[in-house]
């Protein structure tokens, strides 16, 4: 737990925003797999801040060095460490954090946890560049899946009040799945994208953020994968999911629209095609019981509003112990969901391939 | 993984529906916790069916048979083991099961992944009943965190088109949610129970079944407890939670709302208190970064509607590969949620108590 | 931890010596494995007590009920627990245990861990008795492997002075291997076997007792399995051998013995046989690096002397935290080798099994 | 599993010998702890070639570099990832590794483990080298124990036919310990150590090499710490000290040799001593039923000889499948145990710590 997660593949995270240096070991990679560097520097591009005006200035280069398990270009099968330096920093923006915690970060929990000694400039080891070698990690995951005829894919379902439209649960198209998963701000409709493009820039002008839902889909999974009860497919994909900073809910096919169904609208009629036994709909998003059906697999992500708006907001002293102001300074994304889209397809292939490394199936 | 979970406490879960017995061993409880069997009593009622006309008329007395880790009503520190005897089980009602996977079931992606030599009878160890030790372990865990000031309670928030009033995210009424602990189908606003046990009836008069939304709070828990990025309180929820059948999606605070929200409109203002610091709404349920705020948690999740209504549904056979109909036979809950939410209250007493367990709380 | 153990496998054993009953859950057996009840009742008669003048006269069925994960004698894939109730408890017998801790048992430690909650009759949870359901899961892993031409067995090499012969350690004899597996109190010679009762037999008569080492091999294991560093065979095997009572030393290959060789003398050189890559001399037991060579696993442990011995010993009273004096009554084993042997048969065992299982080899 | 290891702390270990860097991650330190680097540097020299004729003469700085989880000296509570550079690395003295698989290396079972992609040179991920991060881990650990009053030392107790004078099982010196625990090559008496140099002088001259026994003490740690069963002080001592390359046997106390004990030899009589409750003799080694009881923890390591030996060795030649002869070059040391001992003491502290921490007794 912690910082670390898996069972056959394994992760272990490091860093804080403002140290030395941010990076990842993923322990229990199939030896001989091929690092496709374009595709990283893709992913990580995706993730980065600085790409368009809805997230922070704040520019990173976020190349990471593999220090280990790679060797001409190939897995060795040892554990492989990469690790990003951390450059553009400006501490100076964040000293009141220790005394002024701000409202719906992390600050003042981690206070208590960590007794006053945590790090505390740009968020420290809670700050979403963490979501780097997370993405770095699911990159390496995402092209072993996809040797494996397992593509993820993924849009921003909803920015406030915009909505794009859902994949296509029983067959998401492969074509726009593919170029979805290599786009900055991956939505469906062109023009639902301009519109929340405009919510953003409209959200920003008054120093204020948006939240929304981001869906991921997994095309291509046997069926029969995953353990019962505790060791489902949605169990871990959730206990990793809920690693991404700002994540507040998680579900599979229908989720919570699953209220609104009677049985009859959501059950999942079986059927025999070419040969494959399919569902006619896919209400549970391709997990039953745990267990992968073999249909695509689909997940949504509810994404909080960023925390970080301009102007003045309650909170505690915690050093007078009395009520007070703070205001959030420092360069940060009004929405953070195009660039958490990234994160969360590269957890999603992170868990997957733990799975089907488990079940031999790579 | 699989039917084991847990770190400085652990479940490991056994049973099939239809087997001699169903049970879970409990390891790592504290020592010298006096048991309440009145309390167990009473939760494996809530859980149990038969209690109403929402529920499967199948009855049975659900006595956990404690075989060890008890001495004269205290436990001794080792592991508690309990089982429950299966008594009213008709066999012959699930042949066609092993051939005819039910929609929406996980018959059939038992079948690939235990190649056909699974417990089919009504469900194996995929069954609701194995809902019954999960829900015996969590209340031996209420039982510790109340002792503990820690009071967990929730209520049906919806089923169909019927939504009850949601907890008060700041100050959930303590007398309210006790009496709701301890109530069979528990919602808050008596009329909306009514209605929900309307919809339910029409459902069942049509051999079809609802789905909805379970809302449990904690209270009384200490801010700082919990462990960054994977090893949240969030995550380790989930990663329990999704373990019970029926549930599609999680969610904390105001979970999927947050998408209609801006940041300014989501963000909770730290405050003192009478000496203590609290937030003045409490949008993400008590959790920040993964640690407690010391705000009450608050969580919610989606169950889908019972998969088993009436009917003839499409299905393949497993043996000669063709299309072919079924009908799901056996008696049935035209929706799981009254006896799913004590269920989920014992999952998240389980967790918490495991969390507050590693911090040494206890 | 605690009483569970294990990654793809598990197993969670539970119950004390005096309680209701005793037993172990086991997760992650392989679907369809046919169940071998003859093997396991000569495998349970092996540990039982009373089967020869070297140990207790306390008798005990040691039947196992299996409560699930079987179905029409095959393994359905689900977690399989099996019970076996504790009959012939004499409870008076123990009574001065809270109080005087007995030198060299758990008593104290346990008292402290605990604080006095634990159950002192009979040892509670740390007695001997845990064993048998320690054997009863190894059991079955046993046969799974076996199955798969894995054949483990073994015998004391050593009781006080007497020495038997080593097993063969490139070449164990497979009719021998399988003799001794099956044998009560499995010595290769007879001559030192009878020996070794002689030296027990004299222990007995002074009240005293004795300890020794037991030798296990495993033979048919494929090359190449086992993770580096902390995940490797030996770590495995150690982690869960030393939760067998008594268990004081494990090692590989020529262990300890390493001490007084050269490393002329200890390597093993590669060499082609068969076209099969062997080793000429197979000092290191079978693993290099934490990973199987193809050559038989070689394993021993040393074993403590039974510390329920007779006469009166120094201890403190824990009440009145005075020097005192203990007479340790009830029945007891002078050595426990013999019935100790097929408990480390079976957690090699299962170890290996869930080794096998991790790599997808059963 | 892994290269991961521990429960309430955990470390990830990463590197080739040969590769960019090798380095640890540690999760789960407690935060506030003061970083003692002219500590560290001493135990980082203690295990490093190059200090004296016992070891090869590759010379590496082995500084590492702290990349997160310290800020102003002190741990923030954060995971702290240690890195070190590979310098001085010959890769051309290892091409012939790849076909002709060193004797008593792990040479040939990682060809078959990682199918050919594996990192060969300097045994890669299998080196000794990766020892360099552990000790630094433990080294961290080591200042945190000693803090609370717990001091780990130990010493060479065996090599070849020269034998040390055994720790003082109930009293160890802790002046001597504390000098041993910072001097290269810890020898109690100073002839030994002259004798243990003549006989690795005389085994280098003639291309041969050495093994031995280490002894470690830790002192001061509390009664009552350590799980049942496989959570026992010995199992995840052990679990992690099979870890150390070259490790063939762990024990507890008097280990193998209560072979040769009575039960009235072997047993620890309870005495209060000023009020504590202690043994008067400490056979076990402190710990009885895997929790500590109060007295020293004895431990000894069994270190089988360096298997790179000069001289043509028998092997086969993995392409041609036929039998071959190898020379091991580079440079080797004729006896690991001075340089192995800071790294059995450093993963002693780990596991006590990690131990500690789970009882919230840091």
């Amino acid at each position: 737990m912690s910082s670390m997660i898996g069972n056959t593949l394994k992760i272990s995270v490091f860093g804080e925003s403002h140290g030395p240096a941010i990076g990842v070991t993923i322990d229990g990679l199939p030896p001989g797999e091929s690092m496709d560097y374009d595709e990283i520097k893709i992913q990580m591009a995706r993730r980065a801040p600085g790409a368009d005006p809805s997230s922070t200035p704040r520019t990173e280069p976020d190349i990471p060095e593999i220090l280990s398990g790679v060797l001409n270009g190939r897995t060795t099968g040892a554990p492989l460490c990469a690790v990003i330096r951390n450059t553009d920093t400006r501490s100076g923006d964040y000293d009141a954090l220790k005394r002024l915690p701000r409202p719906s970060h992390a600050d003042y929990p981690a206070h208590v946890r960590y007794g006053g000694f945590q790090d505390v400039r740009g968020g420290g080891h809670f700050s979403g560049r963490l979501t780097a070698p997370l993405t770095f990690a699911g990159t390496i995951c995402r092209q072993i899946l996809y040797r494996r005829g397992i593509l993820i894919g993924g849009h921003v379902l909803k920015i406030g009040q915009v909505t794009d439209r859902p994949l296509d649960e029983c067959n998401p198209d492969k074509t726009l799945l593919k170029r979805l998963s290599e786009e900055y701000f991956a939505v469906i409709l062109e023009n639902k994208k301009r519109e929340m493009q405009s919510a953003i820039a409209a959200a920003k002008a008054q120093g204020n953020s948006l939240g929304g839902v981001l869906e991921v889909a997994a095309c291509g999974l046997p069926a029969g994968v995953g353990d019962p009860m505790f060791g489902g497919v949605e169990n871990r994909l959730a206990a990793a999911v809920f690693g991404i900073p700002a994540v507040k809910g998680v579900s599979f096919g229908a989720g919570f629209g699953f209220a609104d169904m009677t049985g009859r609208q959501a059950n999942d009629p079986w059927r025999m095609e070419n040969g494959k036994i399919i569902t006619e709909t896919n209400r549970n998003g391709g997990v039953l019981g745990g267990i992968t059906t073999g249909m695509p697999l689909i997940m949504r992500a509810a994404i909080k509003p960023t925390p970080s708006i301009a102007g003045s907001q309650d909170t505690v002293d915690l050093i007078s112990g009395k009520n007070a102001k703070t205001e959030v300074k420092g360069r940060h994304d009004p929405c953070i969901l195009p660039r958490a889209l990234p994160v969360l397809e590269a957890v999603t292939a992170f868990v997957l391939t733990d799975l089907l490394a488990q079940f031999n199936l790579l």
